[in-house]
C-alpha cells in the first residue's frame, strides 16, 4: 500500500470505543458491494478511469502543444472544474508554463490578469461540464473579447480548447463557432469525482507531472478496497467518521496538511465531503488545516475548545530532509533542541507533536501516512478519500452524487441579473 | 461609517429572536466600557496605534530601501506574525517588488525558494515577537546559510531586519550578532493583534498601501464603538454570535467572501477568532469562504446540511464594475440573462442570490456591505472584528487575549527533536 492508516489515537474511554467503530464497519459491506457492481457495470466512471490510460495520448499531444507554445495558461473553471487540476499542479517541480486557475469573476483580478498575461503565449482551458456554468461563460466572454482585440480569429482558435459533455450548451456553441479544440467531458463524471479524468489530467500533463503514476496509485486503493473490503482503509475511514458523527457528536472534520504541495487538496477534500454527505440535515463539516500556519492559529482552539472535531492527519515521513541547522550560521548562538537538525526533522516533531497533545487532550486523532509527496501517493490518497466519502454517504444514508440544494442560489442570482436588464 | 451592518436575516420564527440579540447586546456595555477604560490606561495599544501614526517615518524609511534595492523580499514569521501581513499585501495592486510569506518549514518549499531567488536582490523581513519561535529561528537560519555562500556578513546585514520584542531572545541574539536591522515588537501588543503596528505597517508599506488610510479606516470603527457603545456594529454582532451559539446551536462561523483580495482576510480572522474565544470548551470553529468558488463546493452542505452554522457575509457594492459580456464576442451565441452584464453585475448577483437562498432556507445571515475593497474599509473590517471578538469573549467568560493550550503541542515537538538527537 502506497498509505497506511492508524485509527488507534480515535478510541480511548471518554471517546470512540472500538466496538462502535466495528458496528459501524460491518455495515460498509453492502456499499463496498454496491461500488464493485456498478464497476463492473461500468456505472462509476470517475474510479475506472484510474484503471485505463487509453485517452492520455490525445490529451499528452494537445499538453505538449501548450507546454511549447505557451508561456501562461489560463484555466476557467469552478468548483470541481478547477480544484482537481489546482492540487495536481502544486505537486509540479519542474519549469514549465504557469498554469493560472481563475475561479471566481471577480473584476479587479480580470484587470490583474490581463495586465500581465501576454497574449501571444497565452493559452486557455475552458471547462464546465453542463457547458452553462454562468462564471465561466461570463469569464470566457471577456477573454474572448481581450483576445479579439489582438489576435485573428485564427490564433483565438489555436489557442483554446473547451471541455464540456455531449450535448446542445452554450459552451459547447461557441466552442463550435470559434473552432476552438474540443474534449468531451464525460457525463458519468460529476466534477468533485472529475480529478483522474482529463479534468485533472490535462492540466497536470501541462505541469510535467506523471499522469500514469497518479493514476496507479488511485488504482492500488480501488483494488485493495474492492478486494479487502471491511479490512480496507476507506472502509475502516467511512466507519470511523460515521460512529464520530453519530456517537461523540463530531460536527467537524478537520484534515491537517503537513506539506505545503498539500494545500489545494484540502480545498478539493473539502469539496468532495460537503458536496456528497452534506444533505437532508446530515454531513460534517471539513475544515483544511495547514501545518506549521495554523498550529499557530488554530491549536488553542483545537485543544482547549467544544469536543466537536474528528481530527485526520496526513503525515510525511520526512525526518533527515531538507537543510540542517547549524549554530554557525547563527554567529554561534546555538538554539538547543533545533541544532544539529533538519528543516524535515522540525516538520516531523511538529507534526507528531500536534497529533500527540490533540489525543492527550481526548479528541481524536486519525494518521494518515505516506512516505512522500507524490503522484503514486496523491492519487492513492485522493482514491482513498473518493471512497471514504461515497461509503459515508451510504452508512449515512444519502446519495454522495447529487447535490440537489445547490441549484436554489442560482435561481435567485439568475433572477436578479434578469432584473438588472429591466 | 465605512461599512454597514445588517443583521435582520438572522431572525426568524424558527432561528433567533430580536429579544435573545437584544438581552446579549446589554451585557456587551460592560466590555466596551473595559476596553474604553484601558484604552485611556494604555493597555490596549495594539488598538490604539490605529489613531497615531507616530512610528511610520521611521518605518517608511526601511521600506522605501526595501523596495528600491530588492526584486524579492522573504518575509518569516507564522500565524499572528505573517497572516496580517499577508491580508494587507493581498490589496496591492501597485507594481512593486515580490513579497513571499513563508510560514512553514516543508523541505519542498524552501529547495524551491532557493532554486528561483535572486539572493543579490532578496531582502528578508524575520519576524517573531517572542524571538524564540521554533519555525522561524530554523527559517532564519537555513536562509542565512543561503545568503552566507553568496555574501559578505556587510551584504548580508543589510539586507535583513528583525522585529522582535525587548529582551533577551535567541533572534535578538542572532540579529545583534549579524547587525541586522531591529525593529522592537510591542510587548502588549499579541501576535493575531497585532495587524496595525509594524508587523503589518512594514509589509503594507513595501506593497506600496496608505497605512495611515487603512489606520483611520481602524480608528472610525474603535471611535464609533467606544461613542455608541449598545448601538455599535461590533456590540451587535457581538450580541448576535453569542445568542446564534447558545440559543440556536451555530458552532461554526462561516466568513464568506466575495473578492479574491480578501482571500487571506479569511484566514486571519480565522485565527483571530480560534485563539481568542476557543477554551474552556467554549468557541465555534471560523470557516472562511471564497466565492463563487465556494458557492460550487459547499453550499450543498451549508443549504441542506446541519442547521449548525452562523453565516457572515462581506458583501461589496460592484454593480457596474469590471468588462460586459458581448454576444458578440461569443460568436453571437446570446447568453441569456448574462448578456450585456458585468463581471460586477454577476458577482453581485451571486453574492445576493447566495445570501437570500440561506435565509429563505432558515439559516442565519449576517451582511456587513462595504463600497469597495481599500485600505480604509479593511481597516474598518479588521477593527470591528478585533472588536467583536473581544466583546464575544467577554460575553462567553474567555479572557480573550491568552493561548494558554498552544504550548501544548510545542513542548511535545520540542521533546522529539531532542530524541533524534540523542
Amino acid at each position: 500500500m502506497l498509505y497506511s492508516q492508524d485509527t488507534s489515537r480515535c478510541i480511548h474511554p471518554d471517546g470512540l470505543s472500538e466496538s462502535a467503530i466495528a458496528a459501524e464497519k460491518a455495515r460498509t459491506t453492502e456499499a463496498i458491494s454496491g461500488i464493485r457492481t456498478d464497476l463492473a457495470d461500468g456505472a462509476l466512471p470517475a474510479l475506472a478511469i484510474a484503471t485505463d490510460n487509453g485517452d492520455l495520448p490525445a490529451l499528452k499531444e494537445i499538453a505538449d502543444r501548450y507546454r511549447e507554445k505557451f508561456t501562461d495558461i489560463v484555466v476557467f473553471g469552478t468548483g470541481g472544474s478547477s480544484l482537481g487540476g489546482k492540487c495536481l499542479h502544486a505537486l509540479a517541480m519542474s519549469k514549465g508554463p504557469s498554469l493560472h486557475f481563475i475561479d471566481n469573476v471577480d473584476p479587479a483580478s480580470f484587470a490583474k490578469l490581463f495586465a500581465r498575461l501576454p497574449y501571444a503565449t497565452t493559452g486557455l482551458i475552458v471547462i464546465s461540464k453542463s457547458g452553462g456554468t454562468a462564471e465561466t461563460l461570463a469569464q470566457l466572454n471577456v477573454f474572448l473579447q481581450w483576445f479579439q482585440n489582438h489576435l485573428s480569429a485564427k490564433d483565438i482558435a489555436e489557442r483554446i480548447t473547451a471541455i464540456v459533455e455531449p450535448g446542445a450548451s452554450a459552451l459547447r456553441q461557441i466552442a463550435e463557432a470559434g473552432n476552438f479544440t474540443m474534449l468531451d467531458h464525460d457525463p458519468g463524471i460529476g466534477g468533485r469525482y472529475s480529478v483522474f479524468s482529463l479534468v485533472g489530467a490535462l492540466p497536470a500533463l501541462i505541469a510535467g507531472l506523471d499522469v500514469p503514476t497518479l493514476r496507479d496509485g488511485a488504482a492500488a486503493t480501488l483494488h485493495h478496497t474492492i478486494e479487502m473490503e471491511l479490512e480496507s482503509h476507506p472502509a475502516e475511514g467511512a466507519a470511523l467518521v460515521t460512529a464520530a458523527a453519530s456517537q461523540i457528536g463530531s460536527a467537524i472534520n478537520v484534515l491537517m496538511l503537513y506539506s505545503d504541495q498539500l494545500f489545494w487538496f484540502g480545498h478539493w477534500y473539502r469539496q468532495l465531503w460537503a458536496e456528497s454527505v452534506g444533505k437532508d440535515g446530515h454531513g460534517t463539516t471539513p475544515v483544511p488545516f495547514m501545518g506549521t500556519v495554523d498550529q499557530h492559529s488554530q491549536m488553542q482552539l483545537y485543544l482547549d475548545g467544544p469536543r466537536d472535531k474528528l481530527f485526520t492527519m496526513v503525515m510525511r515521513d520526512c525526518i533527515g530532509t531538507g537543510d540542517t541547522i547549524d549554530a554557525a550560521a547563527n554567529g554561534g548562538i546555538d538554539l538547543g533542541p533545533l541544532e544539529g537538525r533538519t528543516l524535515g526533522d522540525l516538520l516531523d516533531a511538529s507534526q507528531r507533536g500536534t497529533a500527540d497533545a490533540l489525543a492527550m487532550a481526548g479528541h481524536p486523532v486519525r494518521l494518515l501516512k505516506i512516505d512522500e509527496v507524490n503522484e503514486a501517493t496523491l492519487g492513492a490518497l485522493m482514491m482513498h478519500f473518493m471512497l471514504e466519502t461515497i461509503i459515508t454517504a451510504h452508512l449515512m444514508g444519502v446519495d454522495p452524487f447529487d447535490q440537489p440544494a445547490v441549484e436554489r442560489g442560482k435561481v435567485q442570482a439568475r433572477q436578479y441579473l434578469r432584473e438588472m436588464a429591466d
